[in-house]
């Protein structure tokens, strides 16, 4: 059972996963991060060493995680393996990376991907996000499954190719869906209008689909075939010419979706 | 000050008004519907009459409140008008018709817009949906005001072409958004995933931006323009050329916002 962590990181993730470890009870070594500033601040909060030198790490970690974007997870491995428990697991908690990129430094390796969007002085239940595992063998596999379990109820073992998927989804739904909240945003401000008008509708697009079908959800102008309204709003959006083709493409690909 | 209202339709709008409108003990004298079955449903719930025929209308309703597909609104409120009282008001509630689409049939008109998405069998809190209001007048614009307040703390009073951005808006942010977690719950269902893993991120996207500006809360590969991951993203996409389509033109008008 994994008791001793090292975190490489000291991002959003890094911040929320050490938390959380803190919390139920395991030791966090050391925070390694370049930034000596962001590792000292989150390892004064988790008890924990901390180190801007990859030779400085401890060599008594059972696990060395690492929260860092996703073009560092090979320079950072590379650079730690030398110093850290040859026996240790290593893992990155990235959507996209495969897991074998790790394979080169150390015998056992995989990816410990909480699939949720993490911000700094955002409290999060963490015990509600859905963490998904990946590792180089069963036994791996098993260790990084319990360390989940400490912290979610939502534990799933995948693929690399279906970790690539719901990273895909998570894109799709995360990061589109904000910008479609972005464009509106600034639509409504050049027209008087103030943002907050629609947080309400907003948060009830998302709280409808928790426990209904997407699909039988959709409502408005495209789903209902309203050419009128369609084309009087991109009329509208005319002084738009990129929100308008936004509108366009969206509206038709609703259009698609139910004939 | 209104208190005797006559609902046309029977629909989730419909419903929703009416049962909110009831419990501020306000008089629901008929419900009006083309379909008597739904009509009565409703009118049993708010204690009101109910009709299918245009000439059964109470005459002595100080509001018409017209709860109707857009294009119903025309020959609805013509249908109506001869049969109800001449100095009432009526308003519909649609976020793109003009409020002078009633201008031919009655002397007191408006529009009576509450921005949410309304489902049957789903509790809303009336209070926190914004109102917006549009009158013939100063006189009937108060007397919609001040109904919309009796439900509501947020009521604003806006023209025909602002509801319209309003709407548009809404279209954006709502129905648009609901078609991403479609696709995305397809496209994880064709993987053997379940869309529920990604439930929690939507709701968190949602509830991100209530307190934050939806640019700063943006993340993912568009963003930080990791091409590798769009990449990968799309060569796995090939199967999907819809999505693949839909997975470029987002992942390019994220990255145009920040350049």
């Amino acid at each position: 059972m994994i008791r001793h962590i090292c975190i490489i990181g000291a991002g959003n993730v890094a911040t929320h996963l050490s938390l959380s470890f803190y919390k139920k009870g395991l030791t966090i070594d050391c925070i390694h991060s370049r930034s000596i500033d962001k590792a000292k601040k989150l390892a004064l909060q988790v008890d924990s060493d901390f180190t801007d030198q990859a030779d400085k790490i401890p060599k008594n970690s059972q696990l060395y995680l690492l929260c860092v974007p996703d073009d560092a997870i090979v320079p950072v491995a590379k650079s730690i393996h030398k110093h850290s428990n040859p026996k240790a697991i290593i893992a990155h908690t990235s959507g996209s990376a495969s897991s074998t990129t790790l394979q080169r430094f150390f015998s056992h390796f995989g990816v410990f991907y909480p699939l949720q969007t993490f911000s700094k002085n955002r409290e999060l239940i963490i015990s509600e996000i859905p963490f998904f595992i990946t590792a180089s063998d069963t036994k791996t596999e098993k260790e990084l499954a319990a360390l989940a379990k400490t912290l979610s109820k939502k534990i799933q073992i995948i693929s690399d190719k279906q970790r690539m998927v719901l990273h895909v989804a998570a894109v799709i739904s995360n990061n589109f869906s904000n910008y479609l909240f972005q464009v509106s945003a600034t639509l409504l401000k050049n027209n008087d209008l103030d943002f907050s008008n629609i947080k309400p509708l907003i948060l009830e697009t998302a709280a409808k689909i928790q426990d209904k079908d997407p699909k039988d959800m959709q409502t408005g102008p495209a789903i209902r075939k309203d050419q009128k309204t369609i084309e009087h709003h991109l009329d509208f959006l005319k002084d738009y010419p990129e929100l308008k083709e936004l509108y366009r493409f969206m509206s038709q690909a609703i259009q698609k979706t139910s004939s």
